[in-house]
C-alpha cells in the first residue's frame, strides 16, 4: 500500500497592482492551491491568472473564502449571523467555480481563510454553517479542515468529503492544538527539521506533539506557505523529504479519498 | 398560435442597510428578475433574499453584472481590457449561479447593467467579450439584449440563446435606437399609453417609432422598472394590457425559445 | 438664567445612489448634525450636500466617524489596535474638516458611530484612543458623549470640551444605562410622551429612570432620529415641548459650554 | 545665486497587508513625498506611517489624490462631474491634512495621481476644478504641475503657488509633451544618463527635447520613482549629479518659491 498526501498553500492573494506571495514558485511545490475569492484578497483577474497557472501544472484548485475586510486581509474577527456567513461563503464558492470553469478546470476543495478559519476551528456551529453553505452549492466539494479542531468535527458530522490538514511549520500541543506563537519553538524555522518531522508524522499517521506524545490523526494534506524565502525553503524540504520516503504526493482531483 | 412575452425588471439592488426599489411589488408583475451580483449593487444577503423571493413566485432569475463602482452604481463608464471584462462577468455570473442554487433555483439569463450595457450596445467587440465570457461558464444561459443594438448582433453571432428586449417607457427613433432623454416625449409617463403601445408592438412583432414608422423586430421581453410609484403603475399597466390582449406572460425558465 | 440644550441627529448617511434618512426634514428640527464621513456611510458628494444644507440652516456640524464596514453600516464590532483606531478617526475628522471648510463652515463636534460608539461607551481606553486622536487634529472640537458611560469618563479625563447626550426615545435604568431593547418599554414610540419626558429631564438636570429614580446628569444635547415617520414625529415633539417650556435650543457653534 | 530644485516621488501606496514601493529608501533621496490618500491607494495606517517617516527625515509632504478605484490603482479613466471631482479632491486633501497634523507636520503641496493627473494635463477645466477645490480647503498649498501641460496653465490662471515638474526618466518631444511610451527611447533606463540630463536641464532652465531642441521651462521639481531597483538607481543618480553640480536640493516647506 502506498502512502499518499496532498500539499496545499494559499495563493491568488494579490489584488489589483499589489503583488503578494510567490505563486509561480509555490505552484511547483504544492498539489493543491487555496485560491482567494475576491473578498478578503484576490480579484477576478488574479483569480483567472492563478487558476490558469494551477491548472497548467495539474495543481488542484480550492475556494478559499474569507471575511469582507480587504484592508484587514480577512484576519480581523467579524461576527456575522450564520445566514449571512452562509451567503458570504456561497458567493465566493460560486465565483471560484465560474473562474475555474473558465480556466478549464474545477473547484475541488474548500478551505476557510484567516479569522473565518480561526473562529470556525473553535466554534462547531459556525463551521457547520460555513460547510453546509458550501455543500449546498458544491455537493461533492472536499472540505479541508484543521485536524483535531471543531472544523473537523463539523465536517465529519455532515458526512461529506473531508481532508485533514496539519501544518508544516507549527509545533503541536499534546491535545492537538497549535503551540501559541508567543511560546519558544512554536514556529519551526529549520527547513530540514520541518521536512523530517512532517514525513515522520505522515508515515506514523499521527501528530507528534512537543512533549513527545503521539496523537493518532488522519493526515490528508500538509499546509505550506510561500510568502517568504524561508517559507519556500520549508515547503521544498517537506516535498523532497516526503518524496525520498516514497510517499506519493497527489491532489484530491480525481482521487478517491 | 399563442403569443408569448416575458416581462423583466432589475432588482436586488439594495446594499447593506440601503434599500433600493420595491422588489416585492415588482415581483408580482414581472416574469424575469435581473439580479445585481454584488459588484455595482447588491450583496450576498440581498442576492439570497431576492432570489428566494423570485423563486417563490416562479419568477425566472438572471445574472445582472456591472462595473466595479459601487458609489457610481455601475453607471460610470470604465474602460477595461476585454480579458478583464470577461473575468468580471464570469465572477458575477458564478456568484449568481451559486446563490441561485442555494435558493433551489438556477440562473436562466444574463443582462448587462448600466454603463457596461450602454457601452456594449454600441460596441460589438465589447458585447462579444462579455457574452462569450458568460457562455464559457454557463453554456445554456439566455443572453438578454437590447433589440437592434450591437448587443443583439454580438449575441446572434455567437449562436447562443438570445432574448430581445424593448423598453416599456421609452420612445424609439426610426432606426430602432432610443429617443434621447433630452427630447420631449423620450420617456413615457402615461401608464395606459405605455401598456397599449407595448401590446400593439408585441402583437405586431415590430417596434413602432415616434415618426410612425414600423421596424420589424423580435420582441421576447419587455423591460420594466419598479423604483418609483409611476414606474410601478406603468409596469402593472403593461402586464394587464398584455393579458387583456390574450398574450401569454412567461419567463424563459423551462420554455423553448 | 435660561436653560439651553442642543438637539442632534445623525445624517449624511446616504451613499452613491442609495438614499437614507430624511435629512432635509430633520435639519428643520435639530441644531446639530452628525455627518457620516465616507467610511461606514456617506461619500464626498453626500458630505458636501449635507454640510451645505446644514450650514444654510445654521445647524452645527459634527464629524461622525465609524468602522470601515460599508455593508455592515459600521454596526458590526471590529477589534482594531488603538493606533489604527486613532488613524481611522483622524482620517475621517480631517476629511470632514475639509468638506466643512469647502461649505463655508467648520466641524464643531465629534460623535462616534455605531459599533465604534457602543464599544467605546463600555471601554474607557478605547474611548480615550478615539478622542485623543480627534483632539490631536482638532484641539477645540467638542466631544459628544453618551451621558454616564465610559465615553463621558474618557472625555472628562482629557479635559476637553464635552457635550453629554441623552436619548429621546430610550428608557433608562437606575444606573443610567439604557434599558435593553428586548425589554418592554425600552423604546419610546409615543411622540407626546417623549417630548414631555425629555423636557422634564432637561429642566430637572437629571435622567429619570424607569423605576422612578432620579440620576443627576449633565444634559447638553438630545439625540433624535429621522429615519422613520415615527422618529420624525418624536423629534418634532421634543423640539416643540422644549420650546413651550422656554428652553433655548442652540448648537455648540459659537456658544461657550 | 544658488540654483535650487526639489525632488519628489509618490509613496504611501501600500494598502493593508500589501506593500508597494521602497518608501524608506526613497525617503533618503527625495525632498518631497506625494502621499496617497486612501482612495486609489494607501490607508489611514499607511498614511500615518509614511508621514511620520517623511517628517522624521525633513521630507515635505504632499497630498496625492486619485480616483476611487482601488483595484485599478486610480489608473483607469473615470468621467466625473466637476462638482464630484472637487469633493473627491477636498475629501482626500482634508484627510491628508489631518494625518499630517497628527504626525506633527503639514501638507505643503498637492499632486494629482494617475488617470486624474493624465486627464487634467490635457483638460484645463478639469485641472481648474481639481485645483480650485484643493485651494478652497488649503489656500496656501503649492500645486505641483507637469510643466507645459494644461495643469500648469490652470494653476497659473488661479494665481496660486505653483511648482513645475519634469520627469527624470522620460524623453520629451519638441512641444514639451512626453514621448509616447511605445516609442524607442521614451523611457530612460540609464541612471548616469538620467542624472546628467536632468542636471543639464535644471542648470539651463529648459527642457531638452529628443530632437535636440531647447524649450525654456520653469523647473521646480524632478519626479522620481522608487518602485524598482532601476528606478531607485536613477533617483540616486539624479540626486548625486545635482549635488555635484552645486544645485541645492530643497523641499517647498518654509522656502519661498
Amino acid at each position: 500500500m502506498t502512502l499518499t498526501v496532498d500539499l496545499n498553500a494559499d495563493m491568488g492573494e494579490s489584488f489589483g497592482p499589489w503583488v503578494m506571495g510567490r505563486d509561480a514558485e509555490v505552484l511547483d511545490v504544492v498539489t493543491s492551491a487555496n485560491v482567494a475569492c475576491g473578498v478578503h484578497a484576490g480579484d477576478w483577474d488574479v483569480m483567472a491568472q492563478t487558476m490558469a497557472a494551477a491548472a497548467a501544472r495539474g495543481v488542484g484548485i480550492g475556494a478559499h473564502p474569507g471575511f469582507p475586510d480587504l484592508q484587514g486581509f480577512g484576519r480581523r474577527k467579524m461576527h456575522l449571523p450564520h445566514a449571512s456567513l452562509a451567503h458570504l461563503v456561497q458567493y465566493q464558492v460560486g465565483a471560484a467555480q465560474a473562474m475555474a470553469r473558465a480556466a478549464g478546470t474545477e473547484v475541488r476543495h474548500l478551505k476557510l481563510h484567516g479569522a473565518m478559519a480561526n473562529m470556525a476551528s473553535a466554534d462547531r456551529d459556525m463551521a457547520l454553517a460555513c460547510y453546509e453553505a458550501a455543500l449546498a452549492v458544491a455537493p461533492d466539494i472536499i472540505i479541508m479542515v484543521m485536524a483535531g479542531t471543531q472544523q473537523q468535527a463539523a465536517a465529519e458530522a455532515l458526512g461529506c468529503n473531508v481532508a485533514c490538514e496539519i501544518f508544516a511549520d507549527r509545533a503541536y500541543n499534546a491535545d492537538a492544538t497549535l503551540v501559541d506563537r508567543s511560546q519558544p519553538g512554536a514556529v519551526i524555522h529549520d527547513a530540514d527539521l520541518a521536512g523530517q518531522r512532517i514525513t515522520r508524522m505522515v508515515k506514523d499517521g499521527a501528530i507528534h506533539a512537543e512533549d513527545g506524545s503521539r496523537i493518532p490523526a488522519r493526515i490528508d494534506t500538509i499546509c505550506l506557505h510561500g510568502d517568504t524565502p524561508e517559507a519556500l525553503d520549508i515547503a521544498r524540504s517537506v516535498r523532497s523529504k516526503l518524496e525520498e520516503a516514497g510517499i506519493t504526493l497527489r491532489s484530491f482531483a480525481g482521487a478517491p479519498l
